[in-house]
């Protein structure tokens, strides 16, 4: 039987080696892709970002643990650990999430810890969850380790997007969270048990007010009206706050069930095609780029491109005006 | 008198406009880096990253006053949030700034708060410390509000790579912390008035001694030999651990000895020209890539891209076999 054929029957072993495969972007892996990708469309992709020291992992974990208990759904963790493999990171939470998750087939958790660049991160992200979902994981949580632009732009691929957060964080951490809010579909609060965290309640709700007024104004029949923005268009989903301490399950049904909420809608509003769409959209793009660099690299003679280079080194060419050059001579 | 002129005499109007029209990628903006391009070469590029809440902003305002006041040297600072614009951040951060370093006309700082790709902030930095470069100012300063993977891969674009830790930050952190330090040139524990700073160190030293190992084995002449590596090899650089407080102005001075001392070492080992020569070639590599992109989705037909890139949505082609359909399509 092949991998794939393997893969797709749920075999774990098969599925761990072509996840290797897959990061390594082995031939075999890109063909397993192809072979797979009819396969895949089924899966929900929930993301997870938020500052470090917020939870998250603990946070995952019970939430996994809640959809294998009460609604049997399988799930696959995808953990996004940027930092370098030497140290720490991966397997401190690996530690913890065997505890809590091992000796469950229904759960499968990967980690990425390995370095290289931040578009190779997210292509072998984007890969992994079309592993996961054609071996029929209900349900893919992509939780990213860092707070930085990359980790949110891979934790946005999801239909999902939770961004968590903790009360007494200090102000610079605040500022960084006003840029994740907007990415947000469900707000958490976790370690909800530590004081502070009516403030960190206030502060989440004024800014999720600037990025969504919940009051609409408009005009009706020539006349001014203002409603409040729920009732104004059926269509703009305002994030909800949940709050939860992880480390006891506290509230992780109600925000299971804010998840479900938001499926709900954008399955409703059309808004999951739209992101299925864009992330497709974007994965094309990668790909192409790719293709396009390395089809160039391999038609360019190396000796020109080191001499146009050196130029370039030297001061007496900028990049541009080498990369002008490298164009023209090549179509030559 | 030209644009560029103006910014290569010192006008500070004409600098802040190039700024704006190189963000905005405009081809006034690409013309004018074509011609400033010679005239750089010279600025010392400092980057500053670390986890959020180290006080990183405090420590570079501390070390520009350092640089001003005890070196007369001019200073650029750069100050790199991927954060959203509509709160917090860059406001916050500029506001401390201007109390301690407004008025100064040997201090220039821009901050970067725009979102977008991360390919294309580390773009723009490269663009950014060309200009500033061009424009005389003798160091360039890198600061990354973020901690993920693209602030540290922008953060390494500069000769000497700070990163900032302070003491008492969490588990979570301290594995993220792993990541970073590979790249760290001079370590600074800022806020070290706090309690906790000996475990911080300590912590950091150990993590330190795993990614360079003092003693060195080796053969020579058949036999097995150890040494302590500074003396097996001159060209080992050790990152030194600095304790600052910042808002005090406290080990500046000495922070700023580790940093001489650092350019010391990287001209007299010839990376000072390797780290150059890196950086130029990955900014070739990027203006490249997006040069052959565009040249390619303006020569293939629109409604080609949009028909073949539906047979991706309904998931009957994968977007590898898009590409490839793409690439010999358009080949013929």
């Amino acid at each position: 039987m092949s991998l794939t054929q393997s893969v797709l029957e749920g075999n774990r072993l098969s599925l761990s080696r072509l996840l290797t495969q897959v990061e390594n972007n082995s031939p075999e892996g890109r063909a397993a892709l192809i072979e797979l990708f009819p396969h895949t469309g089924r899966a929900h992709l929930i993301g997870v970002t938020g500052a470090p020291g917020t939870g998250k992992s603990s946070l995952v974990n019970q939430l996994t643990l809640y959809y294998r208990k009460q609604q049997n759904k399988r799930v696959a963790i995808i953990a996004v650990d940027p930092s370098s493999p030497f140290t720490g990171g991966a397997v401190l939470g690996d530690r913890v999430r065997m505890r809590d998750l091992s000796g469950d087939e229904g759960v499968f958790i990967r980690s990425m810890a390995s370095r290289g660049s931040v578009g190779g991160l997210a292509q072998t992200t984007a890969s992994f969850t079309q592993v996961f979902d054609s071996a029929g994981y209900d349900i893919i949580i992509i939780e990213t380790v860092g707070a930085g632009q990359s980790e949110v732009d891979i934790a946005r691929l999801a239909h999902t997007t939770i961004v968590v957060e903790a009360p007494g964080l200090g102000d610079e951490i605040q500022a960084i969270k006003a840029g994740i809010l907007e990415i947000a579909d469900v707000l958490v609060i976790n370690k909800a048990d530590r004081p502070g965290v009516e403030n960190t309640e206030r502060a989440l709700r004024t800014t999720l007010e600037l990025a969504h007024p919940t009051k609409r104004v408009f005009r009706h029949h020539g006349q001014v009206m203002s409603i409040d923005a729920p009732e104004a268009n059926a269509k703009i989903w305002i994030p909800p706050i949940n709050k939860t301490v992880a480390t006891d399950g506290k509230g992780i049904a109600e925000l299971a069930e804010s998840i479900a909420k938001h499926v709900a809608h954008i399955r409703h509003s059309g808004d999951w095609a739209l992101r299925d769409r864009a992330r497709l959209g974007s994965e094309m793009e990668a790909v192409l780029q790719g293709a396009l660099m390395s089809q160039f690299m391999s038609e360019v003679p190396k000796d020109k491109y080191k001499e146009i280079m050196e130029k370039v080194i030297q001061r007496s060419i900028s990049p541009y005006e080498a990369v002008k050059i490298l164009l023209n001579g090549n179509s030559k």
